[in-house]
């Protein structure tokens, strides 16, 4: 490891400049090809999308070693720099390789097209596939921007706990955290349950977050404009292509904000975003359009082109209604819409995203601002063309006696909430905040159908792989 | 909300521009001073660490609604920039406030300095005292700043999983993450454990993340260089200072990198960091120099300034033996080094930040580098003046044999992490990569002495508020 290496990266962003120069690569060999008098081996070295061709003739590989190399195996290669068969495309001319690491023949990633199926059970090594390395290379892109953009306005990036005795949600569905010894566990010999828990940890019932929304409000009151970014927790027992029970969340958190403000927000977020993946992930979109028949970019551009929307839950229903569409489920005022009412309206009834607002309170969360007509919340939901919901967020309720009134009505425990209530009676104002799931973003950008294959490695009911 | 609102960062970045102009702010009362003919008013708002100070005659206060503003109140206040009466800083003449959300007298916080204990039971509150402005400031600096480091170097951010059916330190001491009920846990009615698991979420025993380390190795051999940022933890029963069940870690791991250069990427990475911070965070640090009486920037500086110290540990061993110091624990070549001990060499011996490296094997991981003297690893620690240790990294094994006898002798499923094993068949190279717990820079970086102090929310045991 004496010599100096070139990233593949840097020679394709200033081909010119390295063109009959020697240089010295490392990486990894996707595919070897070899012919009566020459051979081409394909190398990545994870620096970017692209592989670099490295050429040899049979007359030059004396010793027959060159040919031997086989597809994964991890080389040094030296040579000089030359304009490719294609025009667009320099080539390394090999002069020495060095094996770094070999491969054998049952390597389980072949040079051909694998099923996402294979490749899943392979997560540890599906990243050095082209496909992956796609997908893989855009969510770092799309998470590294996310941080430059609230960075760049100010936001406070807050960690917010992921062991909690709160559930936000009301929801259930929640992962106990225990050092207990469960192995002994039998349901008749139950003990009271606040006996066991005084020998556990944390000496209350503890489990895994499903938001950071509560922790975030208290910095809103103190930071103004924050954000979470980080793994949240489902226990939902659903073996479907858009749940896992880990998954990476965004939440900002904005004082002074109300429900208008808070689209604007989450349009400027959204599009900005959407522009840096397409600005940074040229090759990966290209690759991932092939592979997807997706017209990615056409559909990001488009977003970044709109005008979205913006319409009252009770007026989306109407034109759902209006529409003469025959759904499989009838839109109904005071109830949730369904996938095929987001197409719709999306894709054929705006051609655009859409924010639908001012939800009906019963299916929505507690903390929701409640509006004057007794029926509906201060709630937005982000639809997109192609992508269904994007973000979920709302106003935030801060008049203290309503928002008790509703957790009480709703059986939410107001003890061990007590300090999110206090936040509405110490100079409380207006605020407001969305959550986007991560991978649904990614799903989007990327084409993939399947959620698990936009995470490195997914934990579902059965699956803990790695 | 209808008025356009100014923030007071902004305020304070341009104030020539915005003298003699009227501007409206937003913000919360940190301080309210009543004198017989005038009103001061503190005024917060997040977006920067100084507050705006709000002037009123009581002549022009005519209804005394003014003076009964408490304090932490959040305000709307309108009024005409003016040359405050500290030259480098401008105030605003009220002419209008809105009461936004009232706060009362009994207000846990108030204008007079508090106990670090109190505060950290008012966690949710805290975020608003000036100390924790600074120190949440800084941390979320911090943390962009290493998103933005590796972003700019190519680095891949990998999202390795929380839950986890590996123990990779080895080391026990992990969470169980279970939906099963454990509150019919009974010690004496075990049954076989395997039954248990059947029946939980994973379908086999799960636990929480220690590290993402292997999981990021996994993809160092796809896409070279990569770095994991997030939550770990551990289930360590242990009430100290420097202790807590759930921590922030970041973790870079670099295929085709050996000690050395994983040292040069670590000096990079510590001195570009904390250059960030002193750049971004003055005020912050200034308050914090005051409040912590320790020379915060000084020190940081002289790290920057730094050639860092490279020695072996058997070198290190041997200065302390020779230094003629009465250690309360005796320096032993083969043991690990007490904090006395890496006191003397920062601050006594080489006066700059000390990697030490090539330590004993059988103190250090199963998957450390094994040298060929049989008795050390390739890892190596980096101590810093005022900090200790921050950093812990190594290159790894990959000498599928070798790391396989060391497995095999730790007593460490190879079942489980046959993965990790053939990441050493399938074209494996030298890879190298370090973990530093970020809390650990962020208590060195604000001088903040007890780790509960420089995160949001903390987990110990017996402790799991908000």
């Amino acid at each position: 490891m004496s010599k100096e290496c070139t990233k593949i990266k840097e020679l394709f962003s200033a081909q010119d400049a390295h063109i009959g120069h020697e240089v010295t690569v490392r990486g990894w060999i996707r595919n070897h090809r070899k012919q009566k008098n020459m051979g081409f081996i394909e190398l990545y070295d994870g620096s970017c999308f692209q592989s670099l061709q490295l050429v040899y003739t049979t007359e030059s590989d004396k010793d027959g070693r060159l040919k031997t190399l086989h597809n994964g195996a991890c080389i040094e290669a030296a040579g000089t720099v030359q304009q490719g068969f294609q025009k667009e495309l320099i080539e390394l001319n090999l002069s020495h390789v060095t094996l770094l690491g070999d491969c054998p023949e049952d390597y389980p990633l072949q040079p051909k097209r694998h099923s996402l199926e294979f490749l899943r059970e392979q997560a540890y090594l599906r990243p050095r596939t082209r496909l992956f390395q796609a997908v893989f290379r855009i969510r770092s892109v799309a998470a590294q921007s996310i941080h430059a953009y609230f960075a760049d306005r100010g936001f406070l990036y807050v960690n917010t706990p992921l062991i909690t005795a709160n559930d936000a949600e009301g929801a259930g569905n929640t992962f106990t955290v225990t050092t207990l010894d469960i192995t002994g566990i039998k349901e008749q010999a139950k003990k009271a349950s606040e006996e066991i828990f005084k020998q556990d940890f944390f000496g209350i019932p503890a489990s895994l977050a499903v938001t950071g929304q509560l922790e975030a409000e208290t910095f809103a009151m103190a930071f103004g404009d924050v954000y979470t970014f980080g793994p949240t927790f489902r226990a939902e027992n659903s073996n479907t292509k858009t749940h896992m029970a880990e998954f990476w969340m965004v939440e900002p958190e904005m004082a002074f904000c109300d429900l208008d403000r808070l689209m604007d927000v989450e349009e400027d977020f959204l599009k900005t975003i959407l522009g840096q993946i397409m600005k940074q992930c040229k090759e990966e979109l290209t690759f991932l359009e092939g592979f997807t028949k997706l017209p990615l970019r056409e559909r990001m551009q488009a977003v970044i082109d709109s005008n979205i929307v913006r319409i009252r839950h009770e007026d989306a229903i109407r034109i759902l209604k209006e529409s003469g569409e025959s759904f499989e489920f009838e839109p109904e005022y005071g109830e949730d819409t369904a996938k095929e009412h987001e197409k719709y309206l999306t894709e054929k009834y705006f051609h655009a995203p859409v924010f639908i607002y001012d939800w009906p309170k019963d299916i929505k969360a507690f903390y929701m601002y409640q509006n004057d007509d007794g029926k509906t919340v201060g709630a937005v939901d982000l639809l997109v063309p192609g992508a269904g919901e994007l973000m979920g967020g709302s106003q935030r309720e801060v008049r203290y006696d309503r928002l008790l009134a509703r957790m009480q009505e709703l059986g939410i425990s107001t003890d061990s909430l007590d300090w999110y209530l206090n936040l509405r009676k110490y100079g409380s104002c207006d605020h407001s905040g969305f959550g986007m799931g991560f991978e649904r973003l990614l799903m989007y950008v990327t084409g993939m159908e399947n959620i698990r294959d936009v995470i490195p490695f997914h934990r579902t009911p059965g699956s803990c792989e790695y």
